[in-house]
């Protein structure tokens, strides 16, 4: 942030680097590297950064810096500038803030700590192997970014117990952490303070807060008022392309306080500031930004404090003449082990804090619910809930548009499962996602349980991740089927981490009407089809609805779409046995005889399949009808079931949405009745008919093709 | 903005309705309407703004809320509380400084107006009815949300002149809005300031203002010094969940000045505040944000001030009831005579202003070329310098990464063709998007060509888009194809609008390495191509990079992705004649004899397909191998070029991403060799190793199949 460069403490300004800095990832852009002309005023405070005498602090930031530096020479990829950069931020949030137990990385009452700066990731997988995390030993570092490291990239969820959450995206973190704030205070307001009171802190660079989701996410942070929430910002003053004065001359502190947010510039290399910073942020009673003003690539003699650190290797001359202006001369990837000892008593620092933790669980009245909700078992009552829940649906029949059968699934669960947390980005009433009784979430009160999110579709579905990552919560959203583009990143990263998430989609055709084609949905369904590890459900009644929540709640390992007609749809299914849904699609109505044609429908197009099979038997053409309310759990069956429900008689796919990738299941001689391109403003009844997705047209091009 | 509402001039504070005032939208939501009993402080200050006597602006502005409230009685459903709310605010814009003549709605030289607050559609439809637009008579405004009127449920580009941009995705017109004054200020660098000297307007919601691409959109403006352009914020503390209060605490003022912005509160019911103010946002050297106090759906009895005049009709009473309070006694659809005479009028405002600004162009010595880029006609130049760079590609056959071949093409192209102004968010140097000699925009100075977007992709796209629309512009970006998932809403609305903007993305597959998953995009190009109108191409060599960048160049009526890889990849093509890419697919090499096999690849994939051909071919099975750089236009031909090409031998299709969508090219029984899942991190030779996608594999798979 340029305006500020001259305004921290303590420090020299670190004036724009010139352009033409630019990204050194590739040897291919030579021309980009930087002029040996160009003055660098970094360095002259730099200089006298390192002229002090090297305390204990500045020490321990060093293994990080040594670390950080190795592993990306030996790994010939990677981003050293971030680490070196902020190491000495780092070294006091985790030897004197961060709650955390190096021996339980998984501890329910730690803080937590997301690097949405991911690209630094060698900060944290340091920080892990030098507190003596299992897991992170020194011969994963060296395969920093080779195949099976846990030692990615960039952090992967899964790769190790300490790495919170899976960051790179940028932005994504932040929201992330937002929603583990959040979390936070709504399971200490289930459970009390004496199991839940933990803290969240971030590190986001310049590139987190360009994004939109940090307006999104510091938005909501500051209208809830997480005072438990900190954002370290490494106010480094440097993107990839060069000098943040090219393209960001936000007053990011003003920005901050605009939201609500308490902040404070900091000396991001000196220990006492930091320390003062983050005592003054865990007192706060708001979120709390704290601008470390550091120098990226912190030690490198030229390229410190330009984007020449930022994403590749220093090389060999300037990797060693930065660790030997820190006086660091150890061999590559050993820290000596009074250091070691050092960062390892770091690491312990918090374990007499969870022993007592673990007393006082011990002795909770509710110890079992608490254990039930962390690990993601759902509670006794749910299944029966719903199982409820359908035999009145089978009595009633109801011609229910699907986003109500939606709410009703929703009135059976959300009491049954009391770590359910809906919410919607400003459309409740529509999304039909509240539930008479449970109240929301208001600015500094948590015992609600439904959140306005506001319009913020890509910071809701930012933070459900960050909720569901910290455990103990099953976040739904709503918001528009189309919409689901705003939140697409976050939707990614859910089904790349398996988080359960749900998100609730209404309004998921033509079939919403009068709104016209920037909201309807015709090619998102494919869109979110597409990526990998996400259940898309589009049920087609009431019962379907019921049946497709069911699988949703149950589905631990993964994010779920739920994508809703606006639009009433009558009822087909009465049975209440077999989950039907859960192998994905089935036989609705078989033919009388050998079948002749297959009509395949989702949604709303499974009731109008029915009406046009009733008129093509009318007509002696022996028709079945098959639901495929959901791709992924479909192909998952054996090649029998499939090849049962689908048949080898005529197909004919129908869908109020572009027929992309339906040719997997029609096959080359299938018939696709659907959209072919964006949709229109009018009337759904008009609209259906206008794009030729109605019984009779399904009717012809049956016979047209049986001829 | 609940804090700001006790600030608003003149006006007594709006304060919060209660929680509960839901979205009307839908019957079924009965249980959300508001409480009778629920106190409406709105209404207080509305009557006392309707005791006042009534103006003839006020008498303007009333007729623009009849025609909502009638519209949207007629077509039972649509958004009448904006258009209300904001009707005062948008008389003084358009009889006092808005900068247009409605004899010419795309006079070039037209300030340009934006309802980024789309869902108001009917303020923008009555603006240019009573302006006396032709194509938007009363008879079109009768038919609002009906089919084929062009008063859609919300403003759809192309349906009428007037209608700069399709906006109701939130926050995308504001983002447009920032496209146009920039582009304003690239061809007033250009063309001087007797051709280019326009404005541009918008109104947004609170909506608009909570989504992140705003956040992205005002500092970018912030950044580069957009004073012409004008936000006027419909401060109405409403959105559909209820008062802005339950989601919504920012100090908006705040935080627009901390990008940069000046900023001003306004009594939006009061036209001389209005038109002081739009003075002072006319006169500054920044971009402006006029928070204008409102009370949506103003003049309703009972709905003013609430969610329930959002969106849904006011119902016969109240509507009946709200024209009475106004005291407009005039039928239905009815404006009196000496109204529409006034309204005319300022619709004729700026036609002498027209005339000398098409005098000055007749005498102006870069007529031809302003009206050239205008018209959106390529200049003779451009298909001669990439005919030099194809002769000069096939002649060094290059191995190239297709990024560098694109730079390649740029550098023929973007010195040729003057309106491409490229850009990338914060990858310029990955993305290989600059082009030496081509100065960069920096603020306030804009005789550059190319845009630091920073690390604000859905910004940058959506600011692209309103570059396109603006007219005399070719804009082109620059980040990783993962991150077209960021960019989505703004690429689903390029494709809806049919604009010419070109996406450069590139690190396209796992072959971008060792990132890992978080930057490899697998699902995203089956995302892309899902799209409707956009053309994604994948090229293979530096060839077909200069004929896909040849194609995206010419191809003025949609959007165009260029996935582009990372890695180094072979020449194939020598060919000069014939664009091969402008089919979409063809034939790379036939089999000698009758075909066995057939693989089919996109992008670095076909270097791959021609290894395992040569493997093949050794051991006797005779293949060929297609490139398919484009579905879109390959789908496009006829059946017979697309079966000969495919041929009827087994086909094999070869992609580093998921298969999605494949089916439709290999029908039932061919194989796909390619991803099943999310990526690694690993350097990528590792990768394709690792994930089975390699020249062995298809050779394997190939002989596997064919036993």
């Amino acid at each position: 942030m340029a305006t500020a460069a001259g305004a921290s403490a303590g420090l020299p300004p670190v004036a724009p680097s010139l352009i033409g800095r630019g990204h050194q990832e590739d040897p291919l852009l030579a021309s980009l590297a930087p002029s040996p002309d160009a003055p660098n005023p970094a360095l002259a405070a730099q200089a006298a950064l390192l002229a002090r005498p090297v305390t204990e602090e500045r020490r321990m930031a060093d293994a990080i810096r040594a670390l950080a530096i190795d592993a990306v020479e030996q790994a010939k990829s990677g981003h050293p500038g971030m680490p070196m950069g902020m190491a000495d931020a780092a070294t006091t949030l985790f030897t004197k803030f961060l709650k955390f137990d190096a021996a339980d990385p998984r501890w329910p009452d730690r803080d937590r700590f997301v690097l949405s700066a991911g690209h630094g990731s060698m900060l944290l997988y340091a920080l892990l192997n030098l507190t003596g995390q299992e897991g992170m030993g020194i011969d994963d570092i060296k395969r920093f970014r080779q195949l099976h490291s846990p030692a990615a990239g960039h952090p992967e969820y899964g790769e190790h117990p300490g790495i919170e959450t899976t960051t790179g995206p940028l932005g994504q973190g932040l929201a992330n952490a937002v929603g583990m704030a959040l979390a936070e205070r709504l399971l200490a307001a289930r459970f009390g303070k004496s199991l839940v009171d933990h803290r969240t802190w971030v590190i986001a660079g310049d590139g987190c807060l360009q994004e939109g989701i940090s307006h999104e996410a510091a938005s909501l942070a500051g209208h809830l008022q997480l005072s438990k929430l900190t954002v370290l910002y490494d106010d480094n003053s440097i993107t990839i392309d060069g000098d943040t004065a090219l393209s960001f001359t936000d007053d990011t502190l003003k920005r901050f306080a605009a939201y609500g947010w308490a902040v404070r510039r900091v000396d991001g290399h000196d220990p006492a500031d930091l320390a003062a910073a983050m005592l003054w942020a865990s007192r706060s009673r708001r979120p709390t930004l704290l601008a470390c003003k550091t120098i990226i690539g912190f030690s490198a003699p030229t390229k410190a404090g330009t984007a020449g650190s930022h994403g590749s290797p220093l090389g060999p001359t300037e990797a060693a003449a930065a660790k030997s202006a820190l006086g660091w001369n150890h061999p590559p990837f050993e820290v000596p082990d009074g250091l070691r000892a050092q960062w390892e008593a770091a690491g312990r620092r918090s374990a007499g804090t969870r022993r007592s933790w673990l007393k006082r669980l011990t002795r909770h009245p509710q110890r079992e619910e608490f254990e039930r909700a962390i690990a993601g078992r759902l509670p006794n009552a749910w299944h029966e809930a719903l199982a409820t829940l359908r035999i009145q649906t089978a009595e009633q029949k109801p011609k229910l548009a699907t986003r109500v059968a939606s709410q009703k699934a929703l009135e059976a669960l959300v009491p049954a499962v009391p770590e359910m947390v809906g919410g919607s980005a400003d459309l409740t009433g529509s999304n039909n996602t509240n539930v008479k009784g449970i109240p929301a979430v208001t600015p500094g009160n948590f015992a609600g349980r439904y959140i306005h999110y506001g319009v913020r579709e890509h910071g809701m579905a930012a933070a459900m991740n960050g909720m569901a990552l910290h455990g103990g919560i099953i976040p739904y959203s709503g918001t528009f089927l189309v919409f689901a583009d705003y939140m697409r990143p976050a939707i990614r990263l859910a089904a790349l981490m398996r988080q359960r998430v749900i998100h609730v989609l209404t309004h998921d055709s033509i079939g919403l009407g009068e709104d016209g084609p920037t909201h309807q949905p015709v090619e998102t369904l494919a869109g979110l089809r597409a990526i990998p590890n996400l259940c898309v459900f589009r049920p087609g009644d009431a019962m379907e609805t019921a049946e497709c929540w069911e699988l949703a709640v149950k589905r631990a390992d993964g994010p779920t779409v739920l994508a809703l007609s606006r639009q009433n749809l009558a009822a087909f299914r009465t049975d209440t046995g077999e989950n039907r849904c859960a192998r994905g699609g089935y036989v609705v109505e078989e033919a009388p005889g050998p079948r002749q044609a297959t009509l395949i429908a989702s949604g709303s197009e499974v009731g109008l399949a029915l009406a046009a099979r009733t008129a093509l038997e009318a007509e002696g053409i022996a028709t079945a009808v098959v639901s495929l309310p959901c791709w992924e759990l479909f192909a998952a069956q054996d090649a029998s079931y499939r090849e049962q429900v689908l048949g080898s008689a005529l197909r004919v796919g129908i869908e109020a949405a572009t027929g992309f990738g339906w040719e997997r299941w029609l096959g080359p001689d299938g018939v696709f009745v659907g959209m072919t391109g964006f949709g229109a403003s009018a009337p759904a009844e008009a609209l259906f008919k206008h794009f030729g997705i109605t019984a009779e047209a399904v009717v012809a091009a049956v016979k047209k093709r049986l001829g």
